[in-house]
């Protein structure tokens, strides 16, 4: 029986002892000197990336709007950017979709079974029935939006009603993922700018991987996100950063740069998960 | 100085005198008789279908989800579709993105700048940080999903809060719509197969464009959304159709029966739009 997603984030991580997902938000007018401000640049880029980091990662996660911008050369460039992360780790696009029924099928259908994606980000703001196409394969994953890493995120996603016990949006969101896992391939997303709410989830939600965007230049960090991201077991967090990593540097060591901040990160979240119960609390 | 997107869209809507959009949401396996299923039958069908249409709508709007599912193709039947709608209808990207910071600002600039789409549909779930740089461009729409007509849409959208006088998820949404419509681009999308909060979402926004899907397929109805939906000079209701109008007849007859399908749907909205206030109300 094909493992579900859940379970093979877990042995990746085990076997990688990494908790870092590189995040691809790629910029073509940000590439270093000597990479051409185009397509072309673009793709010599990402190789570059994932080659100089993919002993240090669990993921890769390409940011779809990216890759969108270049117009023509999207779908070429994503499956530049697939054929380039090793099968052996995780690779989860960053689409936040969300929409309902047929339209939901189609998405899943380019992203899953078309690009082969193991994972992507969902928007649940449509309820159960827009999350439920994107979990029909057990073996793929889905990161729903719970509590997002933008100062906005408290516009909505905060706001707390006595229909749920006085809970925010967010701990609903976090409350109905459980449910929706009977598959085992839910995850939530929490930005690591929201610490507290990060352990909250993590113990309404103890076995579910939760994939968390902010460290970095959004100001969340690394360490403090894998004490209250992860499980018991010191996985299912995965920690997301792009920028520190992508533009670690400007010039023609933008690939040791790149492995240098990767392994510096690596290293944080494996020394905070390596901590004991007791100090984790 | 031109035009700001709502504007645009009122002045189409009393020049057409139609408030339908029809919906393109085209599944190669559903084309119908004397169509390849594949790139070529999809765009053969994507133009039949506007050119059997085009006087009797306001807007066309193109599922991204299912231009997405072809792969390869997508982006150039994106421009295919593009080239068939004339310059004096809408054209609206069903496309439901949602993201913050850089990553939105690259999903406008997909959409808008490279497509070159009138309006868009963004998702509020990460609150107003997140639709912000979808309004830039006045004359560039922006419909944010507030109640979708989806049975799960009661999941989050209904939550009711005492922060908001008790008023639902979706009321909140449209409250909002209202302060970020500063440049006058700013739309919403209520099911109509939620008629009363239709109802409710015209009383709260009088003025702001409302996207209607659910018409037909999933149970809505044409003449009483248009009631329900317009504004007080009958405009500014945008009735999306889609199923209904493509898949009328699998014949070959096919566009014929889109026509006679539209026109059949644009009259009954029309017939609403000339009713009296008294008998609106």
């Amino acid at each position: 029986m094909p493992e579900a997603f859940n379970a093979r984030l877990r042995a990746v991580q085990r076997r990688t002892g990494s908790a870092l997902c590189v995040g691809l938000d790629v910029d073509p007018v940000r590439l270093p000197a000597g990479l051409s401000q185009d397509h072309y640049g673009f793709e010599r880029f990402v190789r570059g990336i994932i080659d100089a980091t993919t002993d240090l990662v669990c993921a890769y996660k390409p940011n779809l709007a990216f890759y969108e911008a270049t117009g023509e050369h999207s779908y070429r460039l994503l499956r530049a950017t697939l054929d380039a992360i090793p099968s052996d780790v995780i690779s989860i696009a960053d689409a936040k979709r969300g929409d309902i029924g047929t339209t939901a099928e189609r998405y899943a259908a380019a992203i899953f079974d078309g690009l082969g994606f193991d994972a992507m980000t969902v928007n649940p703001y449509q309820g159960s029935d827009s999350v439920e196409p994107y979990l029909r394969d057990p073996e793929r994953g889905a990161f729903v939006l719970c509590k997002t890493s933008n100062p906005g995120s408290a516009d909505f996603q905060d706001v707390r009603s006595p229909d749920t016990d006085g809970e925010a949006l967010w701990e609903s969101v976090a409350r109905r993922a459980l449910d929706w896992n009977a598959s085992g391939n839910v995850g939530l997303v929490v930005g690591a700018t929201y610490p507290e709410q990060l352990t909250r989830v993590r113990a309404l939600a103890p076995e579910l991987p939760i994939l968390i965007p902010g460290v970095g230049t959004q100001g969340g960090d690394a360490a403090e996100s894998m004490l209250r991201g992860a499980s018991a077991d010191g996985t299912l967090a995965v920690i997301n950063v792009s920028r520190q990593v992508l533009y670690a540097s400007s010039g023609s060591d933008w690939q040791e740069a790149a492995r240098r901040e990767a392994q510096s990160l690596r290293d944080a979240m494996r020394g905070a998960g390596n901590a004991s119960p007791a100090e984790r609390s």
